[in-house]
C-alpha cells in the first residue's frame, strides 16, 4: 500500500500532516483505511504492508491499530514510487517477497464495486503464482479523460483468462486522442496498480535500473545516512522506471467503480446526492440551489441561492469555490505559503 | 437605547441569544457597545438606560460593564417599540423622566460620522430642555431605498437653527417614488430616533393610546403577573401609535453616515475592502474573485474564483449565498426552525 503521498487537492480538509489517503472523504473511514477493508476477503490484515513517510508514520498507525509496527514500512524520504516501491519490497519477509504475489496499490483511490475489484485481483495474483507474470492492472475508461496515461492492449494471452499483453504506455493524450482511445476500446487507464512477485521486480529493477538499485543497496548499508542518501535518489515512477521498458508486461480490466478523486468536483460526483444534485458530507442545508457539494467535518454549512459550488469547512478553514474550479485549489495554499500562513498547511 | 430586538437577517453570526446588536459587525466591539460609545462625549454612561428582555438582560450586562443593574431596563416581554419605550420611561428615575431631554436610539445602526450625530442629537436636545418640542430626527437619504418609512419636511420653525415640521409619516414607498423623494429633497429616512422630554411623551401616548398608557399602568400595578399582561400588549410601534398622530413632531437631518445594516449585503457596502471590492472581517484568502464580503468570527475563509457572494463563518455554521440574495437568509433559518434544529438558531 503506497501512503506516502501530500497533495493540495483536497485542501482545507487535506494538510501536510494529513493528506488524501487520511481523510475519510466518503463516509467515517479514511481512504486508507477503505483500501484495506476492501481488500480484507482475500488479502488478510496481516498480509498487508503500508510504505510511508516518517511524518505520516504515527497517523497511519493510528489509522491501522490491526498492523503490527514491522507492516509500517518507513521511507527515508519520499521519492515517488520506483524508490518506494523498491525500499518496500526489499523490507518484506524473505519468503514473501521470493514466493508471494505482490500488489502495489495507491491508498487514495475509490473503488465501487469491491467485489469486482478483489476477482480482477484475484485472476491476477493467481496469474502471478502459476506464471509468474508481472501485471499493471488497467481501469476500462468511462469517459475521454486526459488527465490520466493509458495503457495500450496488445494481445490476448492463449488460455489465460483476460489476460493480455500491454503493449505501450501512453503519457496523458489530447482530447482527440482520449476519445478516439474511449471509442477504439484498446486502451485501460494506468492506476497505478501493479501486481507481480516482489523478487522478480527487484531483479528486473537491477537489470533496467542498475543506478537506482545500486544506489538503494547503500541506503540499506548505511543506516545511519539513509535519510541524507535516500533524498538524493532520484525522483522517479516505476513506469517510467521500470514497466515502459518491459516487454512482457500484461495487463487485465479493471470494471469496479474506479475513481482517483482527484479534485472536489471528483468527489461530488460520486457522493450520494439529494434530488436537486447536492452532495453532502456532513450536515449542510441548501435552499435555492442545485449541484453543490458541501463538506463539514464539523459544524453545518447553509448555502442559500448558489449552485454548482463546493464548500468545505475542516478545522480553522472554510473553502469556498465553484466545482469548475476545484483544481485549482492549489492556488489558495499557493498564496497561503507564499504569506507564511505554515498553520494552515 | 432600544436593545430588545430579534432577527435573523445577520445569521448565521445573529442568533436568538446573540441579536445584531450584540454582534461586532464592523470591529471589535457589539453594535450595542459602539452606539453607547458615540454617545460618550454628549451623554455620560450613568445617564444611559437600555431597554430589553429578560433573555437578552444578562449578555447585555456582560456587553457593557459600566452600566449598574438599574440601568437594564427588562420589559416582561418584546412588544415593539411602543411598549417599550412608554415602559422604560415609567421605570426611569423621576427627575430624569419629568425634566431630561430623553433620546430614544437603536442600538443596532451604524453611525459613520459620530461627531456630526452628536452635534444633530445636540441640537434637539437643547431645543427639548428650552421648548419642550418632540423630535423624530431623519438622515438625508442618499439613494432611492424602498424599504424605509420616510419623513416629509414641513415648515422650518422661526429661530431653530434648522429645525423643521415633520408634515407627515410615509410608509415604505415605490421606486418611483422613492426616486423623487430623493430628488425632492423635503424628504427624510426614519430612522426611528426619537428626542423629548419623557414626561410629555407619557402624556402624549395618555391621549393618542389610552388603552395601551391604561394596559401599561395595569401591568405595573401587578408585578407577579407582568409577562402575562405585557404580552397582551399590542405589539405596535410608537410611529403608529402616537408619532404619526402628532401636529407638532418637528425633526433635524442627520448626515452621519447612517445605515441601519439591514443584511449581510449593506455591511459589505461599509466594511473596509481591498482593492478588488473584497470586504472582509476576520481572516480570509480571496484568489480571483471581486466583490465578496467573508466574516470569519473564527479561523480562515479562502473564496476561489467567485464574485459577490457573502461567506460567514460563526460557531457552529457557515452560509455561503451571493450578496444579491442576502435579504433572503431568512429562509434557511425558516428551514432550519421547521427541521427543528434549535440548536442552530
Amino acid at each position: 500500500m503506497l501512503a506516502g503521498g501530500s497533495g493540495t487537492r483536497f485542501w482545507p480538509a487535506s494538510r501536510r500532516r494529513r493528506p488524501k489517503q487520511l481523510l475519510p472523504l466518503e463516509g467515517e473511514r479514511s481512504l486508507l483505511q477503505t483500501t484495506i477493508d476492501r481488500l480484507a476477503p482475500l488479502v488478510p490484515v496481516d498480509r498487508v504492508w503500508v510504505s510511508t513517510t516518517a511524518a505520516l508514520a504515527d497517523e497511519i498507525a493510528r489509522h491501522l491499530p490491526a498492523l503490527e509496527a514491522s507492516q509500517i514500512l518507513v521511507e527515508p524520504a519520499g521519492r515517488n514510487t520506483a524508490p518506494a516501491i523498491a525500499w518496500s519490497l526489499a523490507r518484506l519477509p524473505a519468503e514473501i517477497r521470493e514466493t508471494g504475489a505482490v500488489a502495489v496499490l495507491p491508498s487514495d483511490h475509490r473503488v465501487g464495486d469491491a467485489a469486482a475489484f478483489r476477482a480482477t485481483l484475484r485472476t491476477a495474483t493467481d496469474e502471478v503464482a502459476r506464471h509468474d507474470r508481472l501485471f499493471a492492472l488497467g481501469v476500462v475508461p468511462r469517459y475521454a479523460e486526459t488527465g490520466y496515461g493509458y495503457l495500450e492492449l496488445g494481445e490476448p494471452l492463449d488460455g489465460a483468462s483476460g489476460v493480455r499483453r500491454v503493449s505501450r504506455f501512453i503519457e496523458k493524450p489530447d482530447r482527440a486522442t482520449a476519445q478516439a482511445f474511449l471509442a477504439g476500446g484498446r486502451h485501460l487507464w494506468n492506476a497505478g496498480m501493479f501486481v507481480f512477485r516482489g523478487a522478480r521486480l527487484l531483479e528486473l529493477l537491477r537489470l533496467h535500473a542498475p543506478d537506482l538499485s545500486r544506489d538503494l543497496d547503500e541506503v540499506a548499508l548505511q543506516p545511519a545516512r539513509s535519510a541524507e542518501l535516500y533524498s538524493r535518489l532520484p525522483s522517479i515512477s516505476i513506469d517510467y522506471a521500470l514497466m515502459e521498458k518491459l516487454d512482457d508486461l500484461v495487463t487485465l480490466p479493471l470494471d469496479c467503480g474506479w475513481d482517483d478523486l482527484g479534485s472536489w468536483d471528483a468527489l461530488a460526483n460520486v457522493l450520494p446526492a439529494d434530488e436537486r444534485g447536492n452532495a453532502a458530507h456532513g450536515d449542510a442545508v441548501v435552499v435555492d440551489g442545485t449541484g453543490n457539494l458541501t463538506f463539514a467535518e464539523q459544524g453545518t454549512i447553509a448555502v442559500l441561492g448558489l449552485s454548482g459550488i463546493v464548500v468545505v469547512r475542516s478545522g480553522d478553514a472554510v473553502l469556498v469555490a465553484p466545482r469548475s474550479a476545484a483544481q485549482e485549489v492549489r492556488r489558495i495554499v499557493d498564496q497561503l505559503a507564499a504569506a507564511g500562513r505554515d498553520e494552515l498547511l
